[in-house]
């Protein structure tokens, strides 16, 4: 038996003992160190998700851990390595595999939304989504390369290049890692950010950050640019004023980069598009090579995420913090602890 | 003195003389011989642009006809030439021009807009619009040279491949000459378009056009893709409706070429381009080489644009030609014949 978090209905959690089967052909067993709590963890607390979240359901998808046991046929990974995941499973089959977009699979599996996820002591999984970590990187930071890798997918997704100007709208975990992966391309940032705790963290990694509330952001970013207007914006504040910034912002042959979920369609001044000749480019997720530049990234300090964990909670506390998190507490990164010694866990 | 189709005022055209200068340095005067009504001369004729066109104004801006004298320091085109004009002049200066990306200047005169047009027995153009034609082109069909030159645009915006599945939704003259260069590219293509007579003149040409009335479009794609949905999708029809079916025929990373205006901002399904990976990308006129592009494939016949060619009148009565085309009468492309004879067209 092990402890998992478990998602029981809107706004339910339970930590509750299960199963522990020995794993399979292509299988490897691992002991979650450590898992961060996600917006999409949210959603599913809220009970947003419940049309896609079975019950009871463990959660969780941003975790570091080490492997316990290996599976029949498994090359590669070995007991005690430190380890990640890239939690998506694919059909293989579909038009979009086919394609080579494996990653927007017509019947992706993610794995902590569609199939049991990493807020358990023990969580075994397809080899194949396993990604060795540099022995020496702690395991704490090493549960952020799953939100790092979202940021250097979108980052490419842009086509970021050296010396553009970009302004990323909202400053929560994945807006600053934006921000942070952004600036290591040798490209200039400005994020856009209501909170004052956000923004301030944002400064003290040296990012600069605007209040929309008290700076007209497009007046800025114009005198910024010596009128040109950006060159990409990441619209990751998921609002219908975000979007309009990010558009307000760029200037000719400007790339917006769609990160957040919007739930409901938007108003979005086509206008603008013709006249300048934008693009809007949606992206989602990330690919193998973009979890390896995020473990790279992480592992050299040039995106220190080990300044976004705001708090480390015990499995058994998971529930609580999804509350505060909930009740918007000045908080960025919360990760649940899963203690990587099942006795421990138990205890 | 020669004959001019001016605006005088919302739904007001005349026939007026105006007077005719020697052409300065730098300068070409052209005889235009037919000169093509566009959807954007229409809305200055309902009054739309008046904001931009002061009164009176000589419209018209897609043009052929030939070279009558060269104005001091003029190298390249000789009197007697067949040409055709790339109406755009540009300040050199600002940031879309320093970027490479003049035919988006800040400042851009568009003529036949912003300065006077082609709908006239005698135009003075800077030399650096006059394109050269082939000898053996006729000159109505160079008429529509400058719309092709649209579409080799809108093409290229898209990154058009041959083997791709393409959707062109809205079948005016634009429409059908996206489709006609995609189907060149050796691309496959579906137009959309409500117009029984438009969907017969395209159906013709060798173009599949359905009806949006009578067939679930996004269905027939899907059928047609084999369910992988459209690669691109252009939206040319202006309506909202038109956007909604121009997202949503498209598969995982298609791209949705805006070609038409949208006055009014258009709600977006922003989480289907999330989800799918989708791109929209905004396309705008044209540089000297999507003119060339076009020269070559109406020249050779590649996209027979005579076949668009619903009426040819001559220029005094041209504001009929208005009219007709403001009542919606059942045709494509109306040329006004400016005579290649001055004192012809003064009889």
């Amino acid at each position: 038996m092990t402890l998992a978090v478990r998602y029981t209905g809107a706004r339910a959690l339970d930590t509750a003992p299960v199963e522990v089967s020995a794993p399979g052909p292509g299988e490897v067993e691992l002991a979650p160190a450590y898992v961060g709590i996600c917006g999409t963890d949210l959603h599913i607390f809220h009970g947003d998700m419940d049309a896609r979240v079975g019950t009871p359901a463990v959660i969780g998808h941003e975790m570091s851990g080490r492997v316990v046991r290996v599976g029949p046929g498994v090359q590669g990974p070995r007991p005690g390595d430190a380890v990640t995941v890239m939690p998506l499973r694919w059909d293989g089959t579909c038009p979009a595999c086919l394609a080579g977009h494996r990653h927007v699979c017509a019947h992706l599996d993610f794995m902590g939304i569609d199939s049991p996820g990493a807020m358990q002591q023990r969580w075994t999984v397809p080899a194949h989504t396993v990604i060795p970590l540099p022995g020496a990187l702690p395991l704490d930071r090493a549960a952020l390369v799953e939100p790092t890798a979202v940021a250097v997918h979108d980052v490419g997704r842009a086509c970021v290049r050296a010396e553009e100007k970009v302004v990323v709208v909202g400053g929560g975990p994945v807006g600053v890692l934006i921000a942070l992966v952004t600036r290591a391309t040798g490209a200039d940032v400005r994020l856009v950010e209501l909170s004052a705790h956000r923004r301030r963290l944002a400064q003290e990694l040296g990012l600069v950050a605007l209040d929309p509330d008290a700076v007209d952001v497009c007046e800025a970013v114009r005198q910024w640019t010596g009128g040109a207007g950006a060159d990409v914006a990441f619209e990751v504040s998921g609002a219908a004023g975000g979007v309009t910034t990010a558009v307000e912002v760029l200037g000719v042959r400007g790339r917006l980069c769609l990160v957040a979920i919007h739930a409901r369609p938007r108003e979005i001044d086509l206008h603008r598009f013709f006249w300048r000749e934008l693009t809007l480019v949606g992206a989602r997720l990330y690919d193998r090579s973009d979890f390896e530049r995020a473990v790279a990234l992480v592992a050299d300090g040039t995106v220190p995420v080990e300044r976004l964990i705001s708090k480390v909670v015990p499995l058994v506390e998971a529930a609580d913090a999804f509350a505060a998190l909930e009740g918007g507490a000045d908080v960025m990164k919360i990760l649940v602890d899963c203690g990587d010694d099942l006795q421990e866990g138990m205890a």
